[in-house]
C-alpha cells in the first residue's frame, strides 16, 4: 500500500529575502520500504537559517546547493512506522535529514541519532537544545575555546536557538555571558529568562556604546552567529588572544552585491586573534559526550529554551521567511500535522 | 670609564612611509656596569617591518607605541666587554632588544638568548634564520598548522627572512609550496635559491590568474605577512579547514585613511576556515626546539638565506627606509660599525 507524503519543494533561487513563490506544495506517494529501507512519519521539522544558503542566489554554500524541484533540505524528529532495518524498529523516535515532508522513506544513512524519550526533556528538545542547535553551541565554544571561567563571552543571535545555548553553556561553566539580540523585547527574555548577565540590542541606536559598556574588561570569546558589519563591529573589543567562532552569517544570508568589507582584520595580528568557522558535522566524535551534558543541563533547568511552533507542514515556508525576518524567538519549529 | 654610545632616536611619527627626519642621530654615555649588569658592544642590528608599526601615525602597535626622544626599538647582535652579571662574560655573543645603537647596557633582562658560535652557522643568522625570523617561521607553520607533508602551502613576502624560511620549513616536511613576491628578479631567487615549487609575482598584472594556475587543487596553509587585499583575493583559494597564520600586515604599515575591507569573510563559515595571528614571543617554550631544528636545516644547506647589509649605525635609517620599499632581499640587518 502507497503512503501519500505531502511535500515543500523548492522552486527557485530568491533574490534576496525568500517569498513563498520560491517554494511549491506537492504530493508524492512512497510504495513499502525495500530492505534495508524504513519509512519514518514526520512529526516536527527544524528550520533553520542555513536552508537560506542551500537555496542560493548569490550566496551559496559551496557545493551544497539544492537544485529547483528537490524536497526542501531539513531535519525532522519523526517516527518509524515500517522497518525492514534492523537497526530501527517500528515505534522508534528518530532525527535526520528527511526533508520538509510528512513522510520518507531512509536507509539510515540520512539519520543522525535516535532518541530515547525521557520523563524530564520534551521531544521537540531533540531538535533544538539537545540536537543539533546545542551540539553546534557546545562545540564551537568547547573546540574553539573553551572559554575559562572568569572569561567574558559575548554571543550574537543570543534569543535563537543556538545563540541561547552557547551563553547559557558558557555560564554554566561560570564565564561573564553578554549577548545581542534585536529589541527590548527579545534582550529582555536573553537576560531573564536564558539568564545572560546582560543583552545589547543592536536595533537601538547606542549599540557600539552599549557593547563598549557591558564589555569593560573587553570580550575574551565571541560566539558570532552574524559576521559582516557586527563582526567588524567587535573586533576591536577583543582581547589579546581572543577567540571568535563564526557559527554563521546570518546577516549576509539575503544580502546582494558585494558583500560588506571587514576593515579590522589588521587586529588579527595587532592582537593575536583566532577566527575559526565551523560546522557541527566536523566533531561528530564529540557529539555523544556532548549530548549527555545538553540533556542534564536541560533536564536540570540549567539550560532553557523556547520555541515557537508554525502548524501544519504547508505552513512552513511562511513560518521560514518570519524566522529569517527575526519574528520568532528561540527554535522555530513546524508541527507537521498542525493541530 | 664612561663609554660612548650612538644611537638613533625616534624623532616623530611618520605619516605614511617614514623619512630621514623622523629619525635623529644622537650621542650618549653609558658609565661602568653596576651589579648584575653588564656592558655591550653591538656588532649587527636587525631591521624588521614591525618597527614601523612602534612608530605609530595611524596605525600603532597597541601598547607598544615608542615615544618620541626613545632610542629606536630593536634586536642586535652583540659582544659582551664588561660583566658584572654571572650569567654573561666577557666576550659572550649575545642576541637582544639593545636598541639602534653601538653599545648598551643591560641586566640580562632583554636579552633573547646567548649564542653559541659555530663553524657551520655564520653568527648573523641568530638574528635571522636561526633567530627571530626562522623562528617566527617555524612557530606559524607548527603551532598554527602543521600542515601535512602533501598540503599546498602558500607563503607571500617570500623573498623576505621570514617568508623564504617559511617556505623551506614546509618544503623540508614534503609540502607543495607556493611563494608570492614582487617583480621577476626576486621570484626567480624564491625558486631558485629558496626552492619554492613555483613563485607568483604580485607586480605582475595577471596576479590573480598566477596564483588560481599555482594552486590548482586549492591552498591549505596560508602564512600572510601582507593582509588586506592579498588576503582578501587568496580567502577564496583556500580549502574546506584551510589556515591561515597571519604573521603580518605588511600591506598596512604604512597605511593611511580607512584599511581595506576584507570581503571574502563569509568563507570563514562556508569553508571551516581558521585565521589566526600569532607573535613568535607567545611560544618561548618552543623556542629551543625550533632553533634546534633551525640550525640543522641552516648548517645541512637545506635552508638558505639572503642578507642586505647596510654599513654603519647612521644608515640604519636609510636601510630601513628602503626595507620598507621592498628594496632588500632577504635579511635587512646593519653592521653597526661599517667597513
Amino acid at each position: 500500500m502507497n503512503t501519500k507524503s505531502t511535500q515543500v519543494l523548492f522552486k527557485k533561487e530568491p533574490e534576496g529575502l525568500p517569498r513563498l513563490d520560491d517554494f511549491e506544495l506537492a504530493d508524492a506517494e512512497f510504495g513499502e520500504p525495500e530492505e534495508n529501507q524504513f519509512l519514518v512519519k514526520n512529526e516536527y521539522l527544524s528550520l533553520d537559517p542555513y536552508m537560506r544558503m542551500l537555496m542560493g542566489g548569490g550566496w551559496q554554500f559551496r557545493g551544497y546547493a539544492m537544485t529547483p524541484g528537490q524536497v526542501m533540505i531539513g531535519r525532522c524528529l519523526g517516527v518509524v512506522i515500517k522497518s525492514l532495518n534492523k537497526d530501527f524498529k517500528e515505534g522508534d523516535h528518530v532525527v535526520g535529514s528527511f526533508g520538509w515532508q510528512t513522510h520518507a522513506i531512509s536507509d539510515g544513512n540520512d539519520v543522525d541519532f535516535k532518541v530515547t524519550p525521557r520523563d524530564d526533556i520534551s521531544l521537540t528538545a531533540y531538535l533544538g537544545v539537545c540536537g543539533t542547535n546545542g551540539l553546534t553551541a557546545w562545540c564551537g565554544l568547547e573546540m574553539i575555546g573553551p572559554p575559562a571561567a572568569d572569561e567574558t563571552v559575548l554571543v550574537s543571535a543570543a534569543a535563537g536557538s543556538v545563540g541561547s545555548a552557547a551563553g547559557q553553556i558558557a555560564k554554566s561553566k561560570g564565564c561573564h555571558v553578554i549577548g545581542i539580540a534585536g529589541g527590548e523585547d527579545k534582550c529582555r527574555i536573553v537576560t531573564s529568562e536564558f539568564g545572560f548577565d546582560t543583552c545589547c540590542d543592536y536595533k537601538a541606536g547606542s549599540f557600539r556604546e552599549q557593547l563598549e559598556s557591558a564589555a569593560g574588561d573587553g570580550i575574551d570569546f565571541y560566539f558570532d552567529n552574524v559576521g559582516g558589519e557586527m563582526l567588524d563591529t567587535i573586533l576591536p573589543l577583543l582581547n589579546r588572544n581572543g577567540k571568535v567562532a563564526v557559527c554563521g552569517v546570518l546577516s549576509q544570508y539575503n544580502a546582494k552585491g558585494e558583500p560588506y568589507g571587514v576593515k579590522n582584520t589588521r587586529l588579527l595580528f595587532d592582537m593575536q586573534l583566532r577566527l575559526q568557522g565551523f560546522l557541527v558535522s566536523q566533531y561528530r566524535e564529540r557529539w555523544e559526550e556532548a549530548r549527555a551534558v545538553l540533556e542534564d543541563l536541560v533536564a536540570s533547568g540549567r539550560l532553557r529554551y523556547r520555541e515557537t511552533i508554525a502548524q501544519g507542514i504547508e505552513n512552513a515556508p511562511g513560518a521560514f521567511i518570519g524566522m529569517l525576518k527575526g519574528q520568532n524567538v528561540g527554535k522555530q519549529l513546524v508541527r507537521i500535522d498542525g493541530e
